[in-house]
């Protein structure tokens, strides 16, 4: 007998009478608020192109690596999943038979974000009604289809349903933005709070010189901008033109991946022989973390000079599973985070530019033990430092509540950006915001039954976290727009923070 | 005025009514369940024997190191609690003092997991009715000692009592297996569920080549194995011939503890020089440590074959207190944890190990830090990792449920091994078992009322933890056995995983 | 509108009914405890001059790095608080605007101990009932500066309304003490349970044997002891006689600053070679690492000797922003907490005397990762090892919760110091202990309402927690005295433990 799948009205707000009194007060104030997505992964071309979405497996299963990861840690081959292969191959594989292997292991995701996103998109976006199972799955894999195939599904449409008001996708240093610029002369692309989608600056590639292909991609980033990359100084002045074409389409921010936070000139000299090597081909990884490390700094300066807010995501293992990266490639579900350490090696970095006009650093961490140990503090000093919400594995109900729990005595919540949902599963949007925003909610209930605030200051903490942060932390509330679309005083912008 | 001793039928369970009724219903499902305990150390000797136990103190007091260090960090020197020293001698002393020490001491342990325990087994064991203090110490010592006497409390009997399926002790490699030989013809050892006690292979010692008695104990090794040990590949085959060994008294698993968890191959030359070393009494703790690496990865393959679950416990300074450790010897409560680091060290062998059909490992971990981190994202992403429980200082309400939160969101619950024991304290084993699946019921509990699971699921997660997943994680499952007692459908097996 | 201000009587109680009911009475039977502040930084002037305090911006925001700290992360300049400089200069600004700044940016403090402590102070000293605001700066000003203009907001007549008992100040090896000795010869300073202000020795400096002023520094050290530091034999005769100058005033303990815990002695050669170095000026930043470990083996043979609880405060990267550091000097906001490591650092000093009658050890942590893993099984180990509360950016109300789940379940209550206020702020003194016994009560309304404790043992427990267990960990309670003011039995004194 299948279960019925209901979404309640006061899931992951506390069971506590007084606690969830007040965490309803404060999500009744959030949950309609548009939804601001300053960092993610959608693909722009979804967007300028909206086309349909393919059919149910190719929406929710084949691009969620939280989805394949966990069938794939119960034995379940990736490519019984169909999952495309490093070669550019992939099995082939019925969707309909990937989806009742996706349904028969319902039960693994118990607890998991991973369920909770899924049971919003299922109920909220397909009108399911029923858990996935054996029994269901082919049921539900029509009624899903079905809805995929009707105008109001394609993904502009989706866009304006959600309520999104501005969405960030991630593009590297050397992409050609054709999408955002097709956006960019699209009248849909003008929103009442500036433009809808918009790039982000990511040259993480360029600072990877020992890998084989950097010297290609070298040449290709001068290529874009116009000029030969022939050493340092005409690297980082192609790196300045490319700024400068992504802010014209509209981006805020850039970001920037890397194993450990550490920061810290090269002497000139040492700088352009480590340069001469990479582009020869020679560079180790030696040469690699320490290049990182110069550019984290180079970035900062152009960040300080250009406004382009840095985003700095650290601390992971990327393809961890040597031969299942070898079959599948990156992002295949095998990375696995590290300890890290902020205090030492942001020094260098926070120390030149922590307090300069203009910088603004968001920082992301996989360990959460430097939240209250490291982050809090530097973020609860300086004027640069903004907390990037909780991250990936951390993007779940325990996950978010130790977040706040460890940061906001220190920081404050004005000290922190909001949320990121930080996913490529366009679909996925709306629940990952709605259940950041009931956790916040969960978290400021409770500091009101404690009577550490009141419900008044609980309500309008709920919308910075849910709109206003997130607009100032990324500077989209600087842009030029239409009518503020805020109904309320929040003070957020008292602070004398340039913005 | 003696204070009375009661347990309250919903101790350990969340407060708030609507978690704890949740929770209630879930301990109700799994309360009664059959006890697995695949890792522990009960001497094998108490049930082949089947002697009964001595008097209180002798069962209570002396053999449990978390009683005796409780009373020595308030400076209560161990030989006035009669602990054997390292010389085999013990101080002369009553154990009805001892007994009286313990008592009057008895609030040091007020919110400790030995206070559970042991209210536990004084309650429902020896029916003691008033708290322990100065005043009651005599009675409560006269009427445990009076119980003890009885037949019902020789071990078999409290053994059936306690309904415990099956018990698997941790036995040296070299150790000559007698009483599991001897209850490997004993007719009481068969039960429902196939046999009653089983060992387990624990080879550390072998590992340990800077030891001064290493040659001696290869000598052993290949004494019992029926080939001297004379150079790696005759060592490697030694290990085989006693996995064999140990298989055929009914072992399911290895257990293997070491410093830290690095895995790595040694290469053949480097590796046979230092075993050359190791055999003439000349290995360093360098070579110690590389020696343990390289044969973490042996063992293993050794796994991959046999099918023996591989367990590792890691993370512990052991006899950290020098003066204190040359009066006792070891095990006498001065090991203290370190920092861990997985992601890296376990790569090796995960990579080469971590997808293998037939492989699993278990891991264990002091660093709580690492849950989050490494651990359940590493698990969340091999089929051949699965977690071990909160381990020794963990093993505690607080402790056991930071396990739940930190592993659950990303691992599930589906990829973690249920509950471990791991005691030498025979009568505490229902005690723990009972406030393992209290502690499971009251993080499920919570989950149902914050509307993420429902209370069918609730429930039939609980009894995985409690008994469908420590089988399947040892693969007890897949013995021989008498007719299964699980009595629903709980989902467990559906997932294609080589159990 | 400016909202009321106002305490709720059960403010910091957990909103569960069950454990609301347990904490108040928890709470109840500490609200009204005499305070014991035995570490902390109140100037020793302050009480023996006894001056009234300056007007509200002087007493309140200038001299609390908290608060300006968090100002500070929002781009408010220290100059436009009047902090004053490095130099000895200050930036000429009226306090009523400071005030004001303060008043304006009151939102930030939302979520933070800093904000319960002030509101406490706003409250209960000065009788402010509404909210700090643009609108209410100007008015609460002048409230508050009336009322500090009365004699009875002189500081002694708060010491007496805030019934603190004993109250040690931090004071350098070479401070003149002169303070300290007025008021030994100052009848108001003996009070029922002996003197009432007495330092603490804290030798810091002298071990920072890099500092560009340490010759001179060990120069003044030998002219306060009456014989010249030639060398290291004269270093510790000085030292020693030093330690006898503090404890002639009343001091009880030491206090011990260092970036890492390691400690461990120089052979004796290499120790005199290092001290020639720094006498003459040459010292490197290894020689001062090297230093300050062997010196932490000095110091805990001193406290051994002669009876001064040694106190132990470490990982904090001081003085992180290297051009406010520069501008405005130390203590300025910008330290940041390191990952620690315990359990091999301590283990040479815990060896030789985590054992020895008479010595004790009080260590604090800014790794919280560390309270379970390895400061709470040293404490359940080590008689002479106890845990300090939860210090610095984790003296806040999750702050002290974590470190009771993290550390009763190994160390117990008893093996923990109670609370420091550790503050420089002496108004806020009375906030920071009601705000610590709000917490422990939280924590043990918590356990009673799990049915882990009898409401009767959690009140004891309570008791101890905010009154005999700093007296017995800083031997205050071994100290001549007036009659003892505690009124119940609590078992802390049966333990065997010298104190």
């Amino acid at each position: 007998m299948p279960s019925p799948l209901r979404l309640h009205p006061d899931r992951f707000l506390p069971p506590d009478p007084a606690e969830r009194t007040a965490a309803r007060a404060v999500y009744g104030e959030t949950a309609g608020l548009p939804i601001v997505s300053p960092h993610g992964h959608v693909d722009p071309a979804l967007l300028s192109e909206n086309r349909p979405f393919p059919e149910p497996t190719g929406l929710l299963i084949t691009p969620d690596h939280y989805v394949f990861r966990m069938l794939h840690s119960r034995a379940v081959d990736l490519d019984a999943l169909g999952i495309p292969r490093a070669d550019g191959s992939r099995a082939e594989v019925d969707p309909r038979v990937v989806w009742r292997t996706f349904c028969a292991h319902w039960h693994l995701f118990a607890g998991t974000p991973t369920r909770a996103w899924l049971e919003y998109v299922l109920h909220e976006l397909f009108g399911v009604r029923e858990t996935p199972s054996i029994e269901t799955a082919d049921q539900l894999y029509d009624q899903i289809a079905e809805r995929l195939a009707s105008p109001e599904y394609q993904p502009r449409a989706l866009f304006d349903r959600f309520g999104i008001e501005t969405l960030a996708t991630t593009d590297a240093a050397t992409a050609p933005l054709d999408h955002h610029a097709a956006l960019a002369d699209d009248d849909w692309n003008t929103g009442p709070a500036g433009p809808r989608v918009i790039p982000t600056f990511r040259p993480d590639a360029l600072t990877q010189v020992s890998r084989p292909d950097w010297p290609a991609l070298a040449a290709r980033l001068g290529e874009l901008a116009g000029g030969a990359v022939e050493d340092y100084a005409s690297f980082i002045a192609a790196l300045r033109h490319r700024r400068a074409d992504f802010r014209a389409l509209g981006a805020v921010a850039a970001d920037h991946g890397a194993a450990t936070p550490q920061t810290g000139r090269l002497p000139d000299a040492e700088r352009d022989a480590l340069f001469a090597r990479a582009l020869a081909g020679e560079a180790t990884e030696a040469d690699e973390a320490a290049f990182t490390a110069h550019m984290l700094m180079a970035f900062a300066q152009m960040s300080a000079e250009d406004g382009l807010v840095m985003q700095l995501h650290v601390g992971c293992f990327r393809n961890h599973d040597a031969p299942l990266f070898e079959r599948f490639g990156a992002d295949k579900g095998a990375d696995v985070p590290l300890a890290t350490e902020f205090t030492r090696s942001l020094r260098p970095l926070l120390s030149e530019f922590g307090s300069a006009p203009g910088f603004r650093l968001i920082a992301f961490t996989l360990d959460e033990s430097t939240y209250a140990r490291e982050l809090a503090p530097l973020a609860g000093h300086y004027p640069g430092l903004v907390l990037g919400p909780a991250w990936w594995f951390h993007d779940s109900v325990e996950g978010m509540l130790r977040y706040r729990e460890r940061t906001t005595e220190t920081a404050g919540f004005y000290n922190t950006a909001g949320f990121n949902d930080d996913t490529r599963a366009f679909c996925s949007i709306p629940a990952r915001h709605d259940l950041a925003r009931r956790v916040d909610a969960h978290y400021l209930g409770r500091l009101v039954a404690r009577h550490q605030l009141s419900l008044t200051e609980a309500r309008e903490i709920g919308r910075a976290l849910a709109y206003d942060l997130p607009r100032q932390a990324y500077r989209l509330d600087a842009r030029e727009s239409g009518p503020d679309v805020r109904t309320d005083g929040v003070h957020v912008h008292t602070d004398g923070v340039a913005s």
